[in-house]
């Protein structure tokens, strides 16, 4: 593995073109370290957690720095804080707030490749953070912007963005550009190609991102705002889906808005995050949560506190299609409908915006969803 | 091995103490990187090997901190960086030029235990280099003299330094008190308890270093300046040898000062470290070589540069007396040499100062003559 990825960019490298290459931990190597953490401590200080986990990406970029020296070309590696990444936040879940790009052009001044230890960073006081998930997206995206008009790629196990889940659909079509907006969508949605906190970066430094397969030729999506232009087009670029959903109705009196902050408050202090909210009827609150979340202990406190009912509908997933323009005339909600209709599929609950229509409907109903959805908007891979 | 020192910290820190733990690598953390490192790159870039390298000692800091945690001490890790070991030189090769203790004491405010990596440190272009050989004692000792009155323990496979190898005398002694000179001679001579290096900075600074076994209780040796004041006591502390020696004869005509030089810096030049020099008859100077050291090249340069004719003894060892004011009325020597004619063993070179007396005989004489020079200076354990 970092022979391939040595190999390659020994190519790109033999053009002259300088990189900063961004590395995770190998394989096994966050596993053994939590494993060997877990030997001398239960639960191990978050702190030296830290500590020992960053050792993990900083011995993947000496090894392809010594990989790439072996090959003929200059390259040095760095740890996030020899790269000038400045984060702050608590241990295992740092943010990035800023880089100090010339610590790393310095390097491009006598090495041809610098190789930086992602997902770490150093906070104000020196000490040694790792980011949270998505933390070598991020710091990729972040250097980008840091240097400036640098290409942003990001190598994972997926070929880019597809128009639905290939495991679910046979069909799908590469997804050649896509906007940040839309990319949010998708990937807040299951088609988890690149963690949401580093496309909110790259839309904020306006870094367009480049997202392929790590070692096997194929097609790649671009994230970048060029696509906005497109903005007002209606357009549905794929089928987005999430199995293990909960359905929560809360039902409060007297209702209103003042009532349902007060919800929304006590759900946020116990650590829910509601995702698709709606309020159908006064007095009703409705909003879904993933299958990981605890549900019981912040119901019990919103009965307690705001004297509401609550009902949770379980064993849902959703569907969504994703795009631009979508409530834009002729709409493609009244298509989504039909079809839903058509293939008996009971919804009990839908939000829809302009880049996003979703529908929660029963788990099991998902993959036949997804799959008439994905044909009927006409995303299958055209094969004449 | 972990839990063991964090169960005998936790003992100490019971009392209150604050304490500095310098660590190294665990087990065979570091063959295991180096062999990482042989699987990309043959030989790997030195720069990426310290990059690499330096991790094993992370790690060992940030297990350790976590145990000492789990047993209720507030305990950080820091890396050398992080500890304020600056450092100057070579990647694997390092030396410490100055430790800023503000970083180390700032953290002995918030945690009773600071675990530092030990062997590393950062150089002011802040590249993270690796310390040489015996890395991790000049850590410690650099440590203590920065903070200032620390008491400075070395815990390693031996307890302290005795009167001899155990491994060829059963009844070594150990020896409780010893000074920086002696220690030196010791340290230079194959009793390798701490390095020479290591010494000499607790010399400069003042630190008295007390060497112990890392789990087993028993006698430990207190290196420090203290013994100053038995230095003029003539008196024998201890036997120490070496097995594999070879002995250079080097002729020059016309000879003098001048040309001895000559011999010296074509020496240095060739990276030969001569040991043991003296010039017994005028135009001949001799000196011992190490068995590592490849001879080859620089006696070629000699004969050609200096047209120095040049023999070398091979399978040769040596014995060293090593204690005070040795030469010192009636003297140490006479002894010596009475010992070595007793037992019929050639010595085709001796050198002598007031801290050593050092000769040169047949390899497969070493050990015998090392017993018979242990219990002819009744250094031998009392066993009444």
């Amino acid at each position: 593995m970092v022979n391939d990825v040595a190999d390659e960019v020994a190519g790109i490298a033999a053009a002259g073109t300088r990189m900063v290459l961004v590395v995770s931990a190998m394989g096994d190597t966050t596993d053994r370290l939590i494993a060997l953490a877990g030997e001398f401590a239960e639960p191990p200080a978050p702190r030296e957690l830290d500590q020992l986990m960053a050792t993990g990406e900083q011995v993947s970029a000496a090894v392809l720095a010594m990989a790439l020296t072996e090959r003929g070309i200059e390259a040095v590696s760095l740890s996030g804080d020899q790269a000038g990444i400045e984060v702050s936040g608590e241990p295992g879940a740092a943010a990035i707030v800023r880089v100090d790009p010339g610590k790393v052009v310095a390097r491009l001044g006598s090495a041809q490749v610098v190789v930086v230890a992602g997902f770490q960073g150093r906070d104000a006081d020196g000490e040694l953070l790792t980011l949270g998930r998505g933390g070598s997206d991020t710091t990729a995206v972040a250097l980008a912007a840091a240097l400036g008009g640098a290409d942003c790629e990001i190598r994972t196990d997926v070929h880019g963005v597809r128009t639905a889940d290939p495991r679910i659909v046979p069909d799908t079509r590469p997804v050649r550009t896509i906007s940040y907006d839309t990319m949010v969508e998708l990937a807040g949605l299951g088609a988890r190609v690149l963690h949401p906190r580093s496309v909110e970066l790259a839309r904020r430094h306006g870094v367009a991102v480049r997202v392929a397969h790590s070692s096997e030729p194929g097609p790649s999506t671009v994230v970048a705002a060029g696509e906005a232009s497109l903005e007002g087009t209606p357009r549905v670029i794929g089928i987005a889906h999430e199995r293990d959903v909960r359905l929560v109705r809360v039902q409060v009196s007297p209702s209103g808005p003042d009532q349902y902050a007060r919800v929304l408050a006590t759900l946020a202090g116990s650590g829910v995050r509601p995702e698709n909210l709606s309020w159908p009827d006064p007095g009703e609150l409705r909003f879904t949560v993933r299958g990981s979340e605890p549900l019981g202990p912040p119901i019990g406190e919103l009965a307690m506190e705001l004297e509401a009912r609550s009902t949770v509908l379980e064993e849902l997933g959703s569907v969504s299609v994703v795009g631009t323009a979508l409530l834009d005339p002729p709409g493609f909600l009244p298509e989504l409908l039909r079809i839903l209709a058509g293939h008996r599929v009971t919804v009990p609950s839908m939000t829809t915006s302009q880049t996003r229509l979703t529908a929660v409907i029963p788990a099991d109903a998902v993959d036949t969803t997804v799959r008439a959805l994905h044909d009927a908007f006409g995303l299958a891979e055209d094969t004449r």
